[in-house]
This record gives structure tokens, sequence and C-alpha cells, in this order.
């Protein structure tokens, strides 16, 4: 989706590195990050003030190979080593499908995937995971838990101007974000963290350190040269005008012919958002998150089987600790993707219908 | 060490990845590795075959953030995940003192780090880690647990001409490299298995997925783009040789000015290797590893605090499961640094008799 964009901002998003260049494990040996390029964090610094999403000051920047490996960073960094029982780890339902694979891949004996936040009522400490807009179904999020001894974790990959209105500066303790969702740019793996308290910051560097001993500094380089264009784009837009408003436009797009497509056929609801005022874009817009949370009819139990024999490939509503009666559905697959699959959907009402009536006869 | 060879090789070896390139996720959505760069798979198959230190043939790869995601994938791949205890992993002391961190860092289920090789006699299955160079003495190395049930996972980091005789091409079911030891891009953080069984390495896959979702793009095509140049000048050497000759000079020069200070200084002794004759470099010659494994006298406890005292900075043996008589140094600081380190070490011993005498008196 985001291609377009870049490959109009030509040269000024290209980078060049040398062969004989950040040769070393190195960035910044004397900080506390010691693996995180010091020009990439200065941008993370810039692009989060300008947008205005997150609080900087006072907070340690932590880089990862995706935001994947800082949430597993945090998870080490807030168990206590030495604990009786793993700490639980949990989540409000529907959740990211990838939190309890991750959690649980190793058996760890210092975290354990709890499921559900909203059931959870197991006594002492535990992780809760705040996902911001939500993934998969897009709405705004606060804790959930109504008990003491627990530590919020902020996921907040997608909290940016294209898929919600940015409506104050997030001013959390520990708070996750990735370039593959800000800027489209996934195949770096490249994600940071904005962390309060230094022990925490200092153990989650120690994962790094010891999972992967750094993270990819052509990336990180990359990463910074994207960011100051995005930067750029925000303070002197060309025709397509910031990176903001160039994907904001095209999401909103995209949802309303979603929205069309649903209506048409029929068979399947979405969620429903309440406008917000963005400080960003300066106007008043609902969430178009990047992803459709579809609920199919109550005769169909399950949605993601019953879209693959139309077509559309989808994620079934039970890996998200839900219903199969919902399925996640990308927004930011490229255009011709996209509409091919608002296409498929809006015609599946006619065909539903004929093989229900054949099931009639 | 390796930067001047990069410097003289100038622009051939500088990559170029303008904003709109490898955006996705996947590399090569059909294959086995998805997310390994087609560019990057195909040059490490002829860099081995022009060196000659592995078999390529009838092996998977899977690439990874370095050879350490790639360590932890092994240990995930080959660990039954229903097993009522934790697999034992072993190598034989002196081992890479990384390995028992990452081993249990995260307390697995699965896995759990059993110490020294040699006198491990637990009954059932185990994993041995062989390390050939070994990291930190640089002896060539075979499986050393003599019993049935290991499975052997070979760390072949420094297995390149310019650390040790290429005698024959490894020819093992797992095999670990990594850019930062071959072509010294630390920073790239980019490794690669070869893998003989599809399972295993389907598994590796996996985990690569869970803990990161792939490995940085960037630097694959940056890994691609350097090794396309050591095989060059491997083809048409240039004044400097081909990256080994470079390479395997300085490695000489520096192990014969080491053994000089050795000599000088009288209070250390170092591993002494036999010659051997190296396929690729087309002559005889005795290992010159890319660290030293240095023995302080009987009369020091403390190998490492002795040396920090006179500004040398080592690792202590007791990390890599012996005596803390001895410390590792490397070998591939930049030549300043290395110099320092030499003049340092040829000049204990004077200082040393002097704080002998004073205490005598």
């Amino acid at each position: 989706m985001y291609e377009r964009f870049w490959q109009q901002a030509g040269d000024k998003s290209t980078i060049v590195i040398p062969g004989w260049q950040s040769m070393s494990y190195f960035s910044d040996a004397g900080s506390l990050c010691w693996f995180l390029e010091p020009d990439f964090a200065q941008e993370i610094i810039r692009l989060h003030k300008i947008v205005g999403n997150a609080v900087t000051e006072d907070r340690h920047i932590v880089v990862g190979t995706g935001s994947t490996q800082l949430y597993q960073a945090v998870l080490y960094a807030l168990s206590p080593q030495d604990a009786v029982e793993p700490l639980s780890v949990v989540s409000a339902a529907p959740y990211y499908s990838s939190y309890p694979l991750i959690t649980d891949c190793l058996k760890s004996g210092l975290y354990k995937w709890a499921g559900d936040a909203r059931s959870f009522n197991k006594e002492g400490p535990f992780i809760e995971l705040v996902t911001s807009p939500n993934n998969p179904d897009g709405y705004a999020r606060q804790s959930v838990v109504n008990k003491s001894g627990g530590i919020l974790v902020h996921d907040l990959a997608y909290y940016w101007p294209q898929y919600t209105p940015i409506i104050s500066a997030a001013n959390h303790d520990i708070m996750l974000f990735t370039v593959s969702k800000s800027t489209g740019h996934a195949g770096m793996r490249i994600g940071w963290a904005l962390v309060k308290d230094e022990e925490v910051a200092k153990k989650m560097v120690k994962f790094v350190e010891l999972n992967t001993i750094g993270v990819s500094k052509d990336s990180q380089l990359r990463a910074a040269k994207v960011l100051q264009v995005v930067i750029s784009s925000c303070q002197y837009p060309t025709s397509l005008g910031s990176l903001f408003d160039f994907s904001a436009h095209l999401m909103e797009e995209r949802w309303s012919l979603l929205r069309a497509a649903v209506r048409q056929s029929g068979l399947f609801t979405l969620p429903e958002f309440s406008p917000g005022s963005c400080s960003f874009l300066n106007r008043s817009f609902a969430p178009q998150p990047a992803f459709a949370w579809l609920k199919c009819q109550e005769l169909m139990e399950d949605c993601e089987g019953f879209l693959r024999s139309n077509n559309i490939l989808t994620r079934s509503g039970k890996h998200f600790g839900v219903s199969p009666q919902y399925v996640r559905i990308s927004m930011l697959d490229r255009d011709e993707n996209f509409y091919i699959f608002v296409e498929r959907l809006s015609t599946i009402h006619l065909r539903h219908s004929i093989q229900v009536d054949e099931r009639g006869e």
C-alpha cells in the first residue's frame, strides 16, 4: 500500500552503504542500548514530536529486530529470574494471534500465556498487553484487568494518523512501535521501544544481546533515512501530501469500498467506530484500521472456511481468542489485491444464496 | 581488521537500496525459507563452492539474524515439544561462553544446558555442539560424547582459510556460518545454516518466524553484495589478493607478533598447532585462530584480573567452563588496538617482576 509513496519520494529515501561501513557490532558503545544507531534514535524522537503520538522525554529507546523481538525482550525484562512459577501474560480477547504462540513457544519457566485478560483472576503479579488501536479489531484500548500487581505493556504499532485519530501523546511506561506499520517497511525488521524504567530498558538490551547480539545496522541506517523522509514530508508536503496524508486518504478510500462491499453482500458485519479529533491531521475522522475484523452471519460457523471457498484468504477468529465466526483481513495489501478482495466479497451474497437454494431443494 | 580490504574494494561492495524496495515481509514466498533473499542464497552456494569448506548439495539454507539466532532455532527444531524433561545440550570445555547463557536465559522446558560434553553421562537423547575451529581455543574438533542418542550441531563460524587450513569440505547434518567471521561484517547480523533434514529446516524457519518474523532484507541484500565481492576477489585477485589471502596474511603476522610478545613476557603460554595443507590457499600452515587462548603461569589464579591491572581487557576462562588461569583475547581488533595489546603484553614480565621484588622485601 505504501509503495507508491516511496516510489514518488525517489532518491531522497535511497540508502547507500559502502562495504567498509558499519562493520562492528557496536553502534554507540557507551550508551545504554549499545547497538542502537544514534541517527535512528534521533529520527524516532523527531517523528514522535512532529506526529504527537508518544512522549519521548525521560524515556530510553531500545531498538529491536521488529517489535516482535521487543515483545520478548519485555517479557524477559519483567519476569523475575528466581520466581517459583512463571509470570502470567494476558491480553483482552480478541488479541494479536502471535502473542500466545511467541509467549509459549519455548515453554519458558519465566512467563506463560494466561489468555483473555477479561477472565483473568489468578493471584499474584502479571503482565497485561494493551494493544491500541487493537490488532485485530481496531478499537482504542485501555487496561481491563481490575486488580493490582499488573505491569502494563502498550503495543502502539498502529497508533499513527493513517489508522486512527491522534488524540493525545501516549505516555505509558513501556511502549512498542515498528516501522512496518508506520512507514510500510516490514522487510527491514525494525521496531523500537520507549521505556521509562532504566532497569527494564537494560534488561531488554540484555535480551536482544543474548537473542541476536544487537540489531542489523544496515536496516537501522535505512530506517533513519526513511523516517527522515517521513518527517520532511510532514514539514514540506509534496503533491501526495505527507506520508500520513497519503496513507490516511488511502485507508479512508479502502474502508469506504469495504463497507460498501459488506453492505452489498449482506452476510457480514464490521466494527463501527466513533469519530475523534486528530491533532496531527487537524480534522475529525473515525478509525480506519489496518485490519478488517469481519463477523459472519449467525448461520456460518466457520467464516474462514466459508471465505476460503470463495477465494478469500483470511485468519480465523479462533487464533485471536474468540469465535470462528470472526475473521481478520489485512487492509494494507497492494491496490490490485485489495480491489480483487472487495470485488469478491461484494458478490458473495449472490453465490451464497444459490448454495442455500440448492441445499433447500 | 577487515576494514582495509573493504576500503580498497571501493564501490564494488557498496549497496544502494531505494525507499520503495524490499518492503514486504516475504523474500521468496513459495520456498521453504520464505524470508531468505534468493540472491543471498545463491552467493552462499558459490562461496562454499569456491572455498571448498562445506558441502551445499542436498542442503536447505536457513538465514538468521546472526548465527546466534540460528543456534536457538536449532535447539527449538531438535527438541521434542512433548518431552517430559528438557533435552540436554552439551559441548566440550572450553566452549563458547554464550552457549550456556543463551540456552538457559528463558529457562526453557524444551532444552537445558548440561555443561562439558566430556563429563556428560546422562541417559537419553542430547545435543552436542561441535565448534570447529573451536571458540575460544582454536583447535579443530570432533564429537567427544561416546554414546548414542546424540544429535550433532556443527558451528563452523571459523572454518575459513584465514583462520585454519581448509582440509576438506565439511559434510555434516547441521552446519552454522556467519558473515561476521567470514567477511568481518558483524554489524549486519547475518548468519546461515546448511541443514540436511527438511523437517529440521522447516522448524528452524518456524522459530525465526516466531522470534523475529524473518531476517532484515537490507542486510541480506548487502551480504549478497559483499559475498559477490569476496568471490570475485578469489577469481580475480587484486594487489591485496583475495579477501582470504589478505586476512590470512594479517592473521599470520598478528600471531607471530603475539607469540613473540608471549615469549618476551615469559608469563604465559599459548596453544600450539600442527600445520595442515590448505586446499584453498594451496599451502601448508598452522591454524591462526580468531582468538588467543592465553594460559597464565601457575602462580596467577585470576588471569583476567591480572591482565586488567595491566590495562588489557580479556574474558576469563571461567565463562568457558574451565579455570580462570585461562583468558580469551580477540585477534580481530583494529590494527592500532592490536599493536597496543601486544606491546602491553610483552612488557608485563618486567613490571610483574618488580611487583614480586617489592613484595619480597
